[in-house]
C-alpha cells in the first residue's frame, strides 16, 4: 500500500537549500576588543590557532565549518560567566561547545564570535544514590557518567549514539535508543545551572521529583541550543540497573511489517526499553561494516528491562506480536558480549552507512510522526528516495515514531544535491502533514530553520519574543533555531 | 530520631502572612469600557451578577474571595481570543476559570477584571487510540475524559483528587496519586493551543511523541497558571488500561517506618502506580468520615498496574520490603468495589480532615523533597506542629516525596493564625533547605509567592522577564506567581 496525496507536494517558498548556510554580519571592532580582553583574563586558555578554531566549528555532517574567532577553555561556571560578560559588553557572539557531535550546525559561528569549550568542566559533582539523581558539569560525557555510576547499580539511560557531553545533550533535547522507555532529556533533567546572556548565573530548581514552583525554566533551557543561556551544571534523574536485561532481534519481510509490529507493541503497552528499526540497506551496511551475518531484510533490534520473570514475559509477548506480522528469526541474545556486539553495530550504523558510498556526505533527516503513521511515513520515504534516485538508508527509534533517512550525497553533483534538497523538504512536509515534527531529536540548528515556521507557525514569533527578552543583543549562538 | 538544626530557623523578611492577600490597583475606566464592549459582543454570555462573580473568585481554601467584575462564558477558542483582545485593548485583567478547585487563590481577581469561564468548552475533540493520545477542550474534566475513554481500553492517569478541568490541571502543572508512575501534567501534555495576551492563537506542537523543534513552549505554558496565556486546547498522552490492577494497604508502627518503606520502594525501582501515605490522624479522620475500620496508625495505600503476573510480583516485592520496616496488616483488595472504596476514602481525605475540627479552615501545605529526606521532613513537620500546638494531619504522594500537612486553623484566633503562619513558613524553608520545593503540585498562585524567590533566587527575575515580554501590560492573571 502506497500512501497517496502527499508524495508530490512541494513548496518553493520554504524549500531548503542544502548548500547554502548563511554568513551573518560580523562585529569586527567588538570581536577584536573582546579577544583582547579575553586574552588578558584567560591567558593560555584563550586559543586562537586556526586548527583549534576550525575544530570547534566542525560538525560530523555535510554542513560546512564556520569557525569562531577564539576558543575559551572554561574550567568553571565563573569562567563561563566571565567570558559571557566580556562578550556581552562587546556584543560579540558566544557559542557553547561540548563534543561537537551535533548534527545541525549548532556549533558553527556564522557571525564569528567566541566559542566556550566546556569539556574541562567534566566533574560528576554529586551522586545521590538514594534519590536516584546526580549533579554533573556539562563536559561529562554520557559514557563517563555511566562508568562513574556503574559500581552503585545506577545508570543514566539517554543514549543518542555518540558519546556526547551531557551539556550538549541537554541543549539539544537529545534522546536516542532508550527514549521509548525512559523519555528524552526533557524528562530526565531535574534542574539546571545556567549562565544567562548578561553573565548572571541562575538555578532553575532543586532535586524534588516534581515541582509547581513557577515557570518551567528547566524545560525552556532544555533544547534551546545555547541560544537562551549556557548550561553549566545539570541535575539528572538516574535509573537503577534493571535486575534483568535481554536483547533480541527479529527480521521482517517488509519494512511495513516491521513498522506495523512496532505500532502493535506500543499500542499493546509493552514496556520495551529499546525498539530500533534498520531497513534492508542498513542491515547490509552493518553486516559489511561490523562483520555480521544478519539476514538482509528489515530488522528490529530490541531490549527488555525488568525483573527476571518480567523480561521473559516481555520477550514472549513481543514474539507473539511479531509473528502476526511475519517476523522471523526471532532470537534473544543471551550473553552481555553478544548484546554489546549487536548494539555496537547499531551505534556504528552511521559510519556503516557512510561506507556504502565512500566520498559522499551523509545528510541526516530526523522526522518523528505519531506511531500510527510510522509505516506510511517510512514506506513513503523509501518510495520517494527511489523516485529521486537517491540512496537513503533508514534507521529508526521506531517506538517513538522517529526515523532517520540518511541521504548519501555526492556534494559535487549539483543535480544530486538538488534532488537531495527536494527529498529533505518533502520529508519534513510529510511529517508535518501527519501531525509530526521535522526534528525528533537532532534539533533545529542552522539546518532546519526553514521548517520551524512551517511546523509551528505563529508559535515561532513567541519563541522570537522570548529570545529577544532574554538575549536582547542576540549574542547567544546567533543564526540557530530562529529564522532570519 | 529527631532531625536537628532546621527546626527553629525563621526568616522574618519573607515570613508569610496567612491573612493578607493584597488588593492591586484597579483600572476603573478600563474595566467599565471593557464590560461595555464585552456586553455588546457576548450579550447574555457576559455575567455580572454578584453571586456568579463571587463563585468565580471562590476557592476551596482559606484564601478570601476576590471576585472579578464580569464573567464571560466562552464557547470557543475564538470567544476566548475575542474576550482577551477586548481586555487587552482596555488593559484589563483576564482570569481563566475551570472548576475553581485550585488551592492557592489562582482564580482570584485582586485587581478586578474579567473571568473567562471555559467550562462550556467541554468537548473531547479527537481520540487517536492507535497513538495513545487525544485532543480536548479545556473544560473537559478528568472524570469526563476517563468516562469518554473507557470503552476504548484507554485512560488518562493524572489524578489530583478533585474532578478538575484539564485546562486547570495543565495551567497548574497538577499531578496527584498516580504521578509516581505516570508523571505529572508536564509529562502528559503533548502540545497546546493557547490564546496569548494580545489575542493571538498559537499551537505549541503536534502529536509526535518527542520533538526538538525549538523552545519548549508547551512546558512553558504548563504550570504558568494563566499568567502567560489561556489554554484553549490540550493534546494529551493516554495510557492503555493495564491488564491487571491491584490495590493494597499496609499499616506501620510509625510514620518514619512508613516513609522509610516508601524510600526503599523507590530506590528498589518497584514501578508502583500509587503509594500514598496517611498519618495516624488522617486514618482516624477517614475512618470517621468514610465509615471504615482501618487500624489507626500510619498507613500506606498502594496500587499496582501491570500484567497479571507482574502485579503479583510487584505486590510480593512490596510485602517483602514493608516487612523489613515493621509493616503489618498487609492486605490486597481484590475486588474493584473494595478498591474503589479505599481510594474514594483517600480522595475524601481533605473533607474527612476538615470534619476533625468543624468551623475551621484547612490551610494546605504542599512541600516536596528528595525521597531520601521524606522521613526526616514528615517527622520534623509532626514535631513542629505539636510544638506550635497545631492540628496538622499529613497525607502524602509519598513516592514523589510530596506531602500535605493540612493545618486546621480557627481563623478567628489571632494567635493560632500566627502560629499557623510560623508553621507554613518554617515548612517551606525546611523543604528548600533539603533541595526540595515549596510546592509539589498546587502551584504558587497568590498564597506561595513569598517563597518563590527564596527557592529560586535570580531565576525569578528571569521569570519576570518572560512575563513582561509575553504580557507587557500584565493583564493575564495579575498578582499570581511573581512577587510584588
Amino acid at each position: 500500500m502506497r500512501p497517496q496525496g502527499f508524495l508530490r507536494r512541494t513548496d518553493a517558498v520554504w524549500r531548503w537549500k542544502l548548500t547554502k548556510i548563511a554568513e551573518l554580519p560580523r562585529n569586527e571592532a567588538g570581536l577584536a576588543a573582546a579577544l583582547e580582553e579575553l586574552s588578558q583574563v584567560f591567558g593560555d586558555n584563550l586559543l586562537t590557532g586556526q586548527a583549534i578554531r576550525e575544530q570547534h566549528g566542525h560538525t560530523t555532517t555535510w554542513i560546512k565549518t564556520q569557525a569562531p574567532d577564539g576558543v575559551v577553555m572554561a574550567a568553571s561556571t565563573e569562567d563561563v560567566a566571565q567570558a559571557v560578560r566580556i562578550c556581552a559588553a562587546h556584543k560579540v557572539p558566544v557559542i557553547a561547545f561540548g563534543t561537537g557531535t551535533s548534527l545541525e550546525g549548532h556549533v558553527n559561528a556564522p557571525a564569528g564570535g567566541i566559542c566556550i569549550d566546556v569539556m574541562q568542566m567534566d566533574q560528576v559533582l554529586e551522586v545521590n544514590a538514594g534519590d536516584l539523581d546526580c549533579r554533573v558539569q556539562p563536559g561529562v560525557t554520557r559514557e563517563a557518567l555511566n562508568t562513574h555510576l556503574r559500581d552503585q547499580g545506577l545508570f543514566f539511560p539517554i543514549d543518542p549514539g555518540a558519546n556526547a557531553s551531557l551539556g550538549g545533550m541537554t541543549a539539544t533535547r537529545a534522546s536516542g535508543t532508550n527514549a521509548v522507555r525512559y523519555g528524552t532529556m526533557k524528562d530526565n533533567v531535574l534542574s539546571l545551572e545556567v549562565v544567562m546572556a548578561d553573565g548572571r548565573v541562575i538555578r532553575t530548581g532543586g532535586r524534588a521529583r516534581k515541582s509547581s514552583a513557577g515557570y518551567d525554566l528547566t524545560r525552556l533551557m532544555v533544547g534551546s541550543e545555547g541560544t537562551l543561556g549556557i548550561i553549566t551544571e545539570i541535575t539528572l534523574r538516574l535509573q537503577g540497573v534493571p535486575e534483568a536485561i535481554s536483547s533480541a532481534r527479529c527480521s521482517f519481510p517488509t519494512v511495513q511489517a516491521a513498522c506495523e509490529t512496532v505500532m502493535a507493541v506500543i499500542q499493546y503497552g509493552l514496556p520495551v526499553a529499546r525498539i530500533e528499526l534498520l531497513d534492508a540497506d542498513v542491515v547490509k551496511a552493518v553486516n559489511a561494516y561490523s562483520k555480521l551475518t544478519l539476514p538482509e531484510t528489515p530488522l528490529l533490534l530490541l531490549e527488555f528491562h525488568g525483573s527476571d520473570a518480567g523480561v521473559v514475559e516481555q520477550a514472549e509477548t513481543f514474539g507473539m506480536l511479531a509473528e502476526e506480522f511475519g517476523g522471523t528469526g526471532y532470537a534473544a541474545t543471551t550473553t552481555p558480549e553478544e548484546r554489546k556486539k549487536l548494539w555496537q553495530a547499531r551505534h556504528d550504523g552511521y559510519w556503516a552507512v557512510l561506507a556504502l558510498r565512500p566520498g559522499c556526505k551523509a545528510v541526516a533527516t530526523d522526522v518523528c510522526v505519531p506511531i500510527s503513521r510510522l509505516a506510511d511515513a517510512v514506506v513513503a520515504a523509501q518510495v520517494r528516495a527511489e523516485e529521486l534516485k537517491l540512496i537513503a538508508p533508514i534507521v529508526g527509534h521506531a517506538g517513538d515514531g522517529n526515523f532517520h533517512a540518511s541521504l548519501l550525497i555526492d556534494m559535487d553533483d549539483a543535480d544530486e544535491v538538488a534532488r537531495g534538497e527536494t527529498f529533505v523538504s518533502w520529508l519534513a512536509e510529510l511529517a508535518i502533514s501527519m501531525d509530526g515534527t521535522c526534528t525528533g531529536e537532532h534539533g533545529i540548528g542552522q539546518g532546519k530553520r526553514a521548517y520551524l515556521s512551517k511546523e509551528l507557525g505563529a508559535a515561532v514569533d513567541v519563541m522570537a519574543t522570548l529570545k529577544a527578552a532574554l538575549d536582547p543583543d542576540n549574542i547567544l549562538n546567533p543564526g540557530k533555531i530562529l529564522p532570519g
